[in-house]
């Protein structure tokens, strides 16, 4: 935790907060803060600033808070997301608040199991709590929105051209495609297929959609590794 | 397992194997393996190939195999990396093996906690078993070599010249550096650092060395997912 995120529900006043959870954990056993010590806060959706630690009980902490700086810029990105095994969903989301995508739409795709979208780990509130992992390791306060689209083709032919309207698609797919290109400046709609890939129809629909292929080079990327790896390298 | 892995002790004859371990697991769960079935296989160090499998019994299973194909090529890369805590490091392990660098420095830094170097997860063959997982996700069979250096110091001071020597000796800092370069094709020697960082000490030690600071942004990204990044934007 690089970063300690305040909800609205902290504050006490407009510069006090008082925590009670897994943050007064945290700095307790980790940062093992003492009264008097400053530590980087930020506020959901909001400013990033200061706090000094005022009270520090077993049960309960309070701090004054200051904020006078942005959260840093989010990518220039929508990343469409097969949605991976619930183990990996829960890195991943903490990838990409922690990277800065702003939007990720998690899609069906055929070779994704049907049991993945029973996981628990797609409640919102599951969600949420991975991003804020997420945003916390990287000194970020904007949570991404996250859409779930469980039915691939209606999702891709209907809402997807908007989407990628006025940005370059691209799909991250192994095989005999470009490079995928480097430091751009230009917003990018992504498609990371699932374990095993996208199969050719739906690389199909996506390129009518206004996406094209890109690859890696031959090695097989994990999902995490590769949301990872592309982002680093378009961006 | 993008790729079923052989060892030398899994030959009956020079185009034969049996496998019974973990890998035979795989093939009966995941793969859903039959007879006359065709599967891409490789030999750890050696070539890539394809095996067909003759008998599949409930302790083990026979491969008829051919090798015609290299390995992917390394990354012209020597990864020198502060010790992670010992989860990250079975992590770590599998990417840098996924991503293809040839060889990994495990070093001290003031920001390890002892505690990290007592780790099972330093025992040889767990640390062969967290690459030989990368190399099967990736499809690679050249083990990197790793090598361990509890002593920042010394090892800097002694042995880091030589491994920097002819290489563009890099490291990845947050803080007022230049940007990380892109699309390399020159050898590179690059230091990642632990949570927290490199310390003012360490990074001057480091430079003295011949490695010059580079930074990847305003965000503090989880050891893994720093690799990762600094990788994909290098090569």
């Amino acid at each position: 935790m690089n970063l300690l995120l305040l909800e609205e529900a902290d504050f006490i006043a407009a510069d006090r907060v008082v925590l009670r959870d897994r943050r007064l954990v945290h700095m307790q056993d980790v940062h093992r803060a003492a009264v008097g010590d400053s530590l980087r806060v930020g506020r959901i959706g909001g400013l990033m600033g200061n706090a000094q630690l005022l009270r520090l009980e077993a049960s309960e902490a309070e701090l004054q808070v200051s904020f006078d700086q942005p959260p840093p810029a989010k990518l220039p990105l929508t990343l469409l997301l097969a949605l991976p095994r619930p183990k990996m969903l829960r890195r991943v989301l903490q990838t990409v608040a922690a990277m800065g995508v702003p939007k990720v739409v998690l899609v069906n795709s055929y070779r994704v199991e049907k049991s993945f979208w029973q996981t628990p780990f797609l409640e919102p509130e599951a969600i949420r709590e991975q991003l804020i992992l997420g945003l916390e390791q990287a000194r970020d306060t904007v949570l991404p929105e996250i859409v779930i689209e469980k039915r691939f083709k209606p999702f891709v032919e209907d809402r997807l051209p908007a989407m990628t309207e006025g940005t370059l698609g691209l799909i991250g797919h192994p095989g005999d495609y470009p490079a995928c290109p480097r430091g751009l400046d230009e917003p990018v709609t992504l498609a990371i297929g699932p374990e095993g890939g996208w199969i050719p129809y739906e690389v199909d629909l996506l390129a009518k959609a206004g996406m094209q292929p890109v690859q890696l080079g031959a090695r097989i990327l994990r999902v995490e590794t590769a949301v990872t790896a592309l982002l680093a390298r378009l961006f």
